[in-house]
C-alpha cells in the first residue's frame, strides 16, 4: 500500500475557498492511486481566536481546559475538509487526535506523542476513503484531551507517516521550502532543494518557522522523508532526508528568533549544584531552556544566564526568584528585548573559522553579542532585538549566500 | 449526595460576560452543599455559524462530518465555563459527551441515548469538583461522534439527572417558565406554576420552543423532576412532574408550531398496503412524521396527507414522489404556508365541547381549517401561516386563560 501523508497548515485553510483547493489537491494525489492520509491545522486565525476568548474568562485558565478548547480548531477543520472532498465526488473520513489513537503523555499544551494506533486508518484506507485527521491534538492515557503545542500538526504528520510506513510526509505551506534566510528580511534568499535532517533541527531550533522541531526530530528517528513544499505550486520544495544522500552545503542557512527572553540570576554562591536546582526546578515545570551561559566566577560568586521563549518568561522568572532566596542570590533580571541570530551548515564540521567570519559580520556592522552557543553545525548569537534584521542580512552576504549555497563533497 | 443538574441554553452563554454569570450561579448551589452536574449548549449562535460553513462547502455535507463539526459548539462553551468556574475559586472540570460516556445509537444529527456511564463524573463529584458536560453529542457503540438534534442539550441534562438519580433538573432559559400561550403573540399569557410530564409532552409536540419533546418523555419515563427557570432571575419557574402531584388545569394552553410543511400524495390507488409503504419508507429515512390525515376515498382512489419538519421536506418529497409511483398515484403536492395551532390540558378528557369551542374561535375569526388531529388531552389544528397569531390568541381569549389557568379536581 503506497500511502502519502499530506499535512496543510492554518494558511492552506483559512476560508472555505481554500478548504476547496487542499481538497482538490488531496483528491487528485487519491486519484494517482497513492492512498492519502491528510493532517490538518485550524482555519486561519482559530487558535488565536480560542485563546484570546480564554484569556476573557481567566488570566490564569487551567491547561487542561485550554486544551479541551484548543483542540477543537482541528476538529472544525477536518469535518470541513472532509465535506469539500466528498462534494468532489472521492469518499473522505475525518477523525480526532483521540478517534485514531494518537496517544501522548499527559503534559497539557506541549504533550509529547508515546503512540500512534493505525488500524482504524488502515480499515478506511482499505475501503479507499481519503482519511483526514485533526493535527496538533491527541488523547492521554487517562483519556484528557492534549494539544501538542504550536505547530504540532507537523509532528502529527511525521508520527503518521512514521506509524504507517508512509512513502514521504508532504508538509505544504505558505513559502516554497526552506530558504537560506527569511526572505521577507533578505530577498535575495535562495530555496535549498535538500537539507540534512541534522541542518534543519538546528535551522528549526534557531528560528526558521516553517517546521516545527519535534517533527524532525522525529522524522530523523523513523527515517520519514519530509517535502515541505507550497500549496499554491505543484513545483518541488526543500526535501528533508538523511545526511548520506547529499551533497554537503557548508553553509545552510542563517535564522533568526526574536521570540525569546534572557534571564539572569546574578550573584549567585558559586557552589556545586546551584546551576542544577535552577534548571531541574525550570524543567519541571515544563519551561524550555535555549542557551545557558554560567560566567567565569568573581570570587565565590558567579552569574547564570539563559533564554526561554517569551510566552515561558512570566513562570521562568517567578521559577528562578524562588530558587535564587533559596540559594542566597542576589537576585534575577529579564530581557525582552533581545534576538537571536544562528548560522547552520553541515559543511561547518570541517571548515575552520566559519565562527570568525561570522563575528566579524556582526562586528562590521556595529553590532553587539550578548551570549554565544555553538554546536559542531550551527553558532548562534544573541544580540539586542533592533539589530536582527540588520545582521541576518550581513551574515548572509558575509557567506555568499546570495549567490546560491556552495557544495563541498 | 445531594446532585443537582443545572442546564444552560446558548442564549445563556452568549458570550464571556454571560459564562461568567453562569459561573457564579453554579458556584453559589456548589457553595450550599450541593453537588453539581452542569449540562451546557453551544454559545449563541456558534451552530448556525458552524451550520452556515459546513453548506459553503457542500450543499449536501454527510452527517457524519455535520456532526464532528457541530459537536465542537459545546465542547467551546464547557471548556470556557470551566475555566470561568475555576477562576472563581471553585474547582471546575470540563468533559465532552464522549468522554464521560453518553452512548448514543448512530443516527447522525438525531441519535438517541441508549447508556449514560455516570462512573467517570462520580468520581469527580466525589473530589469535590462541579462537572460540566457538553449538551447535545455522545459518542455511539462504534466510536463515532453524534448529536442528538436541535435542543439535545436538555435530553443529556434530564439522561444524566435519571442516571445519577439527581435531586432535580433545573432547565435554565431566556423565559420565566412554560407559559399559557407564547408572551410574543399574547402579552397577556400566564405562566404555569406546575405541568404533568404529558401536558408539557403534548405542549413541546405542538410547538413549545423551551423544550425539546424527548427530554420530557425521557424526564417521563424515568421520574426526573424538571424545573424551567429564568437564568436571569432567582424566582421560581414552572416545575414538571408526574400527574398525580398536582391539580388539573383544564386548560393549560395554547401553542403554536410554523415550522412544518404538508405533504399530500393524491390520487392514490386505495389498497390496502398503500399508506404503510408510504409511511415505512419515511421511518427508514429517519423523517419524523407529525400529522396524518387520509380522506374518505373517491371511487377506488384517495389522498394521503401529512406534515413534517420543514427541515425534512426536501428528503419526505422525494420519497413521497418515489412511493407515488410504484403505487400508481396521481402525484405529489407540497404546501410551507401552513401552521399548527394548538389546545393543550389534561382536564380536557373529562371536559366535553372543548373541541368545539376551538373550533369556533377559529370559525368567528374567519380561519379556514385545513387538518384536524386529536389526542385526549390535545387538539391540533392546521390553518393558513398567516393566521397563526390571529388564531393563537383567539383560542387564549376564547378559554379565558388571559384569566389565570382554571383548576378542577
Amino acid at each position: 500500500m503506497n500511502i502519502t501523508v499530506q499535512k496543510f497548515g492554518g494558511s492552506s485553510v483559512a476560508d472555505t475557498e481554500k478548504i476547496k483547493n487542499v481538497a482538490r489537491r488531496v483528491s487528485q494525489t487519491r486519484k494517482k492511486g497513492e492512498y492519502v492520509v491528510v493532517v490538518i491545522s485550524a482555519l486561519g486565525d482559530t487558535t488565536d481566536r480560542l485563546v484570546r476568548l480564554a484569556y476573557e474568562i481567566s488570566p490564569h485558565p487551567r491547561e487542561r481546559e485550554l486544551d479541551m478548547l484548543l483542540a477543537t480548531g482541528e476538529q472544525i477543520s477536518v469535518a470541513l475538509l472532509s465535506m469539500a472532498v466528498n462534494e468532489l465526488g472521492y469518499d473522505a473520513i475525518s477523525f480526532t487526535g483521540a478517534q485514531v489513537g494518537i496517544v501522548t503523555d499527559g503534559a497539557h499544551t506541549k504533550a509529547k506523542i508515546l503512540d500512534v494506533k493505525v488500524g482504524r486508518i488502515l480499515e478506511e484506507l482499505e475501503k479507499g476513503k481519503i482519511v483526514i485527521v485533526a493535527g496538533f491534538q491527541g488523547v492521554s492515557l487517562d483519556d484528557q484531551i492534549t494539544t501538542l503545542g504550536r505547530g504540532g500538526s507537523d509532528t502529527t504528520a511525521v508520527a503518521l507517516a512514521a506509524a504507517l510506513k508512509a512513502d514521504a510526509c508532504e508538509i505544504y505551506t505558505d513559502v516554497d521550502g526552506i530558504f537560506t534566510a527569511d526572505p521577507r528580511i533578505v530577498p535575495e534568499a535562495q530555496k535549498l532543494d535538500r537539507i540534512s535532517y541534522e541542518e534543519m533541527l538546528e535551522m528549526a531550533a534557531t528560528g526558521a518557522r516553517v517546521l516545527q522541531l519535534r517533527s524532525v526530530e522525529f522524522a530523523r528517528n523513523y527515517g520519514v522523508v519530509m517535502h515541505v513544499r507550497s500549496s499554491f505550486s505543484e513545483s518541488e520544495g526543500t526535501w528533508i532526508e538523511s545526511d548520506e544522500r547529499m551533497e554537503k552545503a557548508i553553509i545552510s542557512g542563517v535564522t533568526d528568533d526574536s521570540g525569546e527572553a534572557k534571564v539572569t540570576v546574578f550573584d549567585v554562591p558559586d557552589r556545586p549544584g546551584s546551576a542544577a536546582s535552577l534548571f531541574e526546578a525550570l524543567s519541571k515545570a515544563n519551561i524550555n531552556v535555549d542557551m545557558i551561559i554560567q560566567n567565569v566566577s568573581e570570587g565565590d560568586r558567579t552569574a547564570i544566564s539563559f533564554t526561554v521563549g517569551e510566552e515561558d518568561l512570566e513562570k521562568a522568572q517567578e521559577i528562578s526568584e524562588t530558587i535564587a532566596g533559596e540559594l542566597g542570590a542576589g537576585g534575577v533580571t529579564v530581557d525582552k528585548d533581545i534576538a537571536k541570530v544562528s548560522l547552520v551548515g553541515a559543511g561547518m564540521r570541517t571548515h575552520p573559522g566559519v565562527a570568525a567570519d561570522m563575528f566579524n559580520a556582526l562586528a562590521e556592522n556595529g553590532i553587539n553579542i550578548e551570549m554565544i552557543s555553538t554546536s559542531t553545525i550551527k553558532i548562534s548569537c544573541v544580540i539586542p532585538a533592533k539589530d536582527v534584521n540588520k545582521a541576518v542580512s550581513a551574515i548572509h552576504k558575509k557567506f555568499g549566500l546570495d549567490k546560491g549555497v556552495v557544495m563541498h563533497a
